[in-house]
């Protein structure tokens, strides 16, 4: 992608180049990394940007940081339509750039280069935008798809391990709901991906990296299309998302987005078990996956009845008063309840106490 | 509206009540003059509300006002859809709550209530929010119609005087664009109704303050249906909104809305007259309406070439590039320009400072 001969960077959505100025938001660790190429890139073209480097992590995904990209857009002058920003890192970036733009001018259209496994396999294909506001994960934010998005693996050779595993929790979350296959492939190859950063250092990991990637983003593409607005709030994605949100922006910045959303799947399938909806074995397999990942099955908040018990009262709010809560009847199976109590929440969430230390699995039978 | 038998103000979008919690929030005008009955209202159909009452006029259209209503309503408990909030008041207070719904949980639907003349005539009929920012007007929003607006003449009683003629701006650039009908009916009785309130103290002038409103809003809602979106960016509504946005930023608090857009469509008509494409009767009959509806035909800074080139600038960049102004060739009929040039604008902008005084339109000629 950053080779000065790939026009596809510089490419306006409806093709062609810009003569206006661009405005190019920059990840930090994209600017540390790849800022010298960046700029070679579009000096190389002939393009006129201008740049702005912006902290990833959750917590720069705030109101402030909204404005300060909405001012740089008045600086540059961007246009309404034939100057669209470009932003390029994880989904934090884009996620910030994406509302400043789909607010500014109330909405210009952006081009959006995700540089994280996370970001490429969920963040590339959704619609949303968004940043947290008083406590709450995506408080704020607005549907807007931008016209074009560009993914290349190459980025995932300089992303931390962890942040690997992270983004190997929403492939986890993926393949539970739907797709068989994908665990599988999970379960033999995902440590070493990890550990090779999906790239194909002795090529034969780079069309596991490639198919592992691709079934994802299928497969979430496949869940979104019909239901791209959300009319329909029983979504199957939102599977590992119900007890997560809240946990996850408790735990600032210990856990990360995909780990908070590993550990929502497994307490879900420690539900599903409790119930006879799912497989102990099932579970087995859930938990043994996550420990090759290197994510944590439990965690003491996951432990917290009352802390679950207040992010699910948050979710049902925000799936307008019903529960709609995915539980897997099986590894590529999914069904909905609506009528899970607080003593089951307790009672899973003793199990998840178990999970702590020792062997959770027996213990949830 | 306010008559508790009538249950229009508390219906849900898609029919029905809230149980949950809902927000109200009042312009403070509106809590002055109405708050004792619109409590009263909501007592009486034991409906759950909270209320948050907000400053209209221009300076409250900030993130700060969003940011505020957002906050009530994460302490309101708001749903994702069966509890949404309702905002009484006119265009600012209306577009402020519009913004902030639109992208809670990215977005729920609202209630709009207008209460001014142009909010009625405008406001209600568009799907646009927004907010300024650093200077320019509108800067941040989002399209978001709300599912359910209510409109009701009885509140145009205690509306005062001068922000009726302000809404008559926008009437008369209703009446510019399409509707000689109007435009007679504003010649003939406009004066009247700004003196009435647009009540019907004997009788007569209720059904003309009904045609004039309606017709208003049919033709806004003609213009709007089919481009809602704003694909398309040559929009005979834009007429009197391509210079005016930036002068009334400048000339804040002094200058509303509705003055400056009457400005613009008399500027407007200046350039048409000098390029032979309006007759120059019609601009007599142009700024003698202004002046019946004592409406300032001319303002210092109409006569500002600079300021006048630097808005057309920021306008052009909103319409992508293009000009698209919109130009009268008759009372009623609307034709596109691009190619505008600086001496014009300085010519025409020397034209409105004859009219500061004496007669504006010999001198047009
Ligand atoms: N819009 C959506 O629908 C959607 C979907 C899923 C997740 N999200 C959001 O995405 C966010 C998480 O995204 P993320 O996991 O990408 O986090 P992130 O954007 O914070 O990136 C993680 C870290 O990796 C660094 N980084 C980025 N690219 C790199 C690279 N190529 N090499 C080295 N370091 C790199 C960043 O600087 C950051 O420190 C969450 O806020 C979540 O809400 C949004
Ligand atoms: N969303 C849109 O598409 C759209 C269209 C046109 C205009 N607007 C916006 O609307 C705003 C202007 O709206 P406005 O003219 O209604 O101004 P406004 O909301 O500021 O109201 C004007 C004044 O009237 C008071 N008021 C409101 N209702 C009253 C009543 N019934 N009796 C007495 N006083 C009352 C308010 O407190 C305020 O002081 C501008 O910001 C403009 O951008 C938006
Ligand atoms: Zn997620
Ligand atoms: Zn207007």
């Amino acid at each position: 992608m950053l080779d000065p001969a790939n026009p596809e960077l510089l490419t306006l959505p409806g093709g062609g180049r810009s003569t206006a100025t661009r405005l190019v938001v920059l990840d930090h660790s994209i600017d540390e990394l790849y800022g010298d190429r960046v700029r070679a890139y579009f000096d190389a073209n002939s393009v006129p940007v201008e740049y702005l480097t912006l902290p990833g992590l959750e917590e720069s995904k705030s109101i402030e940081n909204v404005l300060k990209i909405v001012s740089r857009l008045n600086d540059v002058g961007t246009n309404r339509l034939s100057s669209p920003p470009i932003a390029i890192g994880g989904g934090v970036l884009t996620d910030v750039v994406g509302l400043a733009a789909s607010l500014y001018r109330r909405g210009i259209p952006y081009v959006r280069v995700t540089t994280t496994l996370l970001a490429q396999v969920d963040v590339s294909v959704a619609a949303k935008t968004g940043i947290n506001y008083e406590g709450y994960r995506n408080r704020l934010g607005t549907y807007s798809p931008p016209p074009r998005t560009l993914i290349d693996r190459m980025f995932l050779a300089t992303v931390p391990r962890h942040q690997l595993r992270n983004g190997m929790g929403e492939i986890l979350k993926m393949a539970l709901i739907k797709d068989p296959r994908l665990f599988a492939l999970l379960e033999r190859h995902g440590a070493d991906l990890i550990e090779t950063r999906f790239q194909d250092p002795d090529g034969t990991l780079g069309a596991v990296a490639s198919e592992v990637i691709g079934r994802a983003i299928a497969g979430m593409a496949e869940e979104l299309e019909p239901n791209l607005w959300e009319k329909n709030l029983r979504r199957s994605v939102d599977y590992g998302h119900s007890f997560s949100p809240l946990v996850e922006m408790r735990a600032l910045p210990e856990l990360l987005h995909g780990e908070a959303v590993t550990l929502d799947c497994v307490f879900s399938a420690v539900l599903a078990v409790r119930r006879g909806l799912l497989d102990p074995a099932d579970l087995d397999r859930i938990v043994a996956v996550t420990r090759r990942l290197t994510l944590r099955p439990s965690h003491p908040l996951f432990c917290d009845a009352d802390l679950l018990r207040e992010a699910l009262a948050d979710t049902v709010r925000h799936r307008d008063g019903q529960q709609n809560l995915p539980i897997l009847t099986g590894i590529g199976r999914v069904c909905f309840l609506n009528d899970v109590g607080d003593a089951e929440i307790a009672a899973a969430a003793a199990v998840m106490e178990t999970m702590l230390d020792t062997d959770p699995v027996s213990a949830a039978r």
